[in-house]
């Protein structure tokens, strides 16, 4: 496993480079991910040899460009196990998709009086959405909250929901904490009183298995960024009959069969949801990092993972004084923490003259930060080329800085 | 100035190429543009040595993409004139522009009987997302209509306005026809009756210098990928007291200050408006694709493109039963056309074997379709890697289609 992970590393450009004189140690992938060399050149092959505008042209330039943007359509459907295409829509990423489904989904069927049950740990992304739609429709959001563990309670979300409730809305993996929410269950209990429910799978979606039939959700949000693809580019799953009802959201061409000035017919699915030139290289580089996942094989990455989350942990527990925020039973490869007098910022900032990236904020989850009584945490998070090596020398640098700092 | 732009043609990779046999004659600018060497270079650098995310880390892989993606607004406010890169907000491109002016100007400002003006030769990009918000609040779209040639009057533009006027919306430069508007002119009449003006520019600003101080417009619009940067990107500038007080678009991550459930407090210009993870290598793509337009001078591109147009208009003439529609005293590198007796659809897929990528299309905009009774023309849209030679080739080409299909 560790070999194998090894070559992995080798396919990061970025990763070949020194920072401060040392090897990068990149452990902010919870905030963004390295590229592979092959999505690299997916990238550039497309503007070298590929490039056209899609759907529209007849000549063979963007015939094939339009092969590979309705091919990582297809990627994209059998990445999450979709039943169709047609419920695959290309976004810029988690945030936008959220908002979509606020402002077509959301503001279309619910009234006021309504209720949208989040958890405690989202991402500001999985929140401000909602309160903008509060304030335009009068709609109650309602907060299922967290242990000192970091995880929700299912009895606790099953007294919450009434006939009121219309949609729960989780993230499948929190940023801040790690924890993997039971979505599979949390889907059951929204759709015992009818209600939707939407997963947020930013997180989840480079490190685990994900199966959307399986987990029966209404709607499902990811974002290439953060899954070793481009920037700008993301996927909105969302149930066939839903995406057939909603309004548009955006208007444009594309999304559009025939438009006079007094009245317009919107295009099949996906396209109604796709309005404007579409982030083309986006999806062809996205599909390009999904094989990427898929070629090692998700179930390993889990795995290996899993392995350097245990070891990481294990270590950073050895530390004194450090305090790891978010100790969930099932938890993926990230540890926040605090060392008491150290201010998150100052660590950070110290780390980094030893080559050393990670987070030191409020990780966009204010709330999770309100909730543990801390400003910030310092957050180190692991993609698939991290090793052990990178444990170790997390470690080395926490312990001098501290050593430094206090 | 035939040299000076034939060394740039050869900085584009995908002109070296053969379409069928032939050396690729790309006529297909309206609907997007290929991408020179140092844009695609941009882009692999960035993922290859500096991607991280933006505004949140504080280590130096994080600070130098920060200053790589606010340079890039650095680089749009001069490429546009904006007093300052407050005014500047990175979007999809065009068509999500004009939705959030919809959605978060209009929507919040404008009420039931208020008026909007668009042109009849606007893209669907800028009929639609009015059409969605006349269905929302109950708003009047009325159209400025066109004359023969495809130019808009300013008599009966000024006989339109009145008090009721909330907002005229119309493109500088049609995609179907090429003519260009005189939107400083139109921006005066709009602000003479106290409305504002949006500005479409995803077909001007590839081909002319754009000053919104010296239009005076309120919105102005551009696409990344019609001027030789990347998809997936574009730029809405706006005045910076009318973003201000304009509510958020879109909810989520980096447009916050502070986030509680009961309460949140939005970030300042223009974070307000970025949403989520921004898409950075598009911003860093567009950036370069902007110098580079800088670097050969976007007064030069004029002129030059004027000579060809007028060459192959010339020549189009002299091609019997061909009728160019669209013949706007001020007219940008677009030459629109039908045949007698032709369908489009079959000469453009005649005119590929040739090697030669134009459009046969309603190229969204069906309502100038409409105007001149036709279901579609052949586009040949031009940019600064045509030559005189691809005039030529196009001639010719159609000549020969026109002989096999008649």
């Amino acid at each position: 496993m560790k070999q194998k992970f090894a070559q992995i590393r080798a396919q990061f450009p970025i990763l070949q480079q020194t920072e401060n004189g040392h090897s990068l140690v990149y452990l902010d992938n919870g905030a963004t991910s390295q590229k592979p060399e092959r999505v690299i050149k997916a990238i550039d092959d497309y503007y070298r040899w590929q490039n056209a505008n899609v759907h529209r042209g007849v000549y063979g330039l963007s015939e094939r460009a339009t092969e590979l943007y309705e091919g990582a359509r297809e990627v994209s459907r059998t990445f999450l196990n979709a039943k169709s295409t047609r419920e695959i829509v290309f976004v810029r990423g988690v945030t936008e998709a959220i908002n979509l489904v606020a402002q077509s989904w959301a503001r279309s069927n619910l009234q006021a009086g309504d209720e949208i049950i989040i958890t405690e740990m989202e991402h500001h992304s999985n929140i401000v959405p909602w309160q903008l739609l509060r304030d335009q429709i009068g709609i109650r959001l309602s907060v299922l909250r967290i242990n000192q563990r970091g995880e929700v309670c299912m009895n606790a979300l099953k007294g919450m929901v009434s006939e009121k409730t219309k949609l729960i809305a989780t993230t499948q993996m929190s940023n801040a904490l790690g924890s993997i929410n039971p979505v599979k269950e949390m889907a059951a209990i929204a759709h015992s009183v009818g209600a939707k429910i939407l997963v947020d799978g930013a997180q989840a979606t480079p490190h685990m298995t994900v199966d959307v039939q399986d987990i029966d959700c209404d709607f499902y949000a990811l974002s290439g960024h953060k899954m070793y693809g481009p920037t700008g580019i993301g996927v909105l799953y969302a149930k066939e009959a839903l995406l057939e009802a909603m309004p548009p959201y955006q208007g444009g061409g594309d999304m559009i069969y025939s438009v006079t000035f007094d009245k317009t017919e919107y295009n099949v699915l996906p396209y109604k949801f796709e309005a404007g030139t579409p982030h083309i290289e986006g999806a062809i580089g996205l599909a390009e990092a999904m094989r990427f996942l898929n070629d090692i094989g998700l179930s390993d990455v889990a795995a290996y993972e899993a392995e350097l989350l245990a070891y990481a942990t294990e270590r950073l527990k050895q530390i004194e004084g450090l305090r790891i925020i978010g100790e969930a039973e099932h938890k993926g490869g990230v540890l926040s923490f605090i060392i008491d007098g150290v201010h998150p910022h100052d660590m950070a900032t110290l780390m980094d003259q030893d080559g050393i990236a990670v987070r030191a904020s409020h990780h966009c989850a204010m709330p999770v930060m309100q909730h543990f009584n801390v400003p910030a945490t310092v957050r180190a998070s692991f993609g698939v080329y991290n090793s052990f090596d990178d444990i170790d020398r997390l470690v080395t640098s926490i312990e001098e800085a501290k050593e430094m700092l206090l």
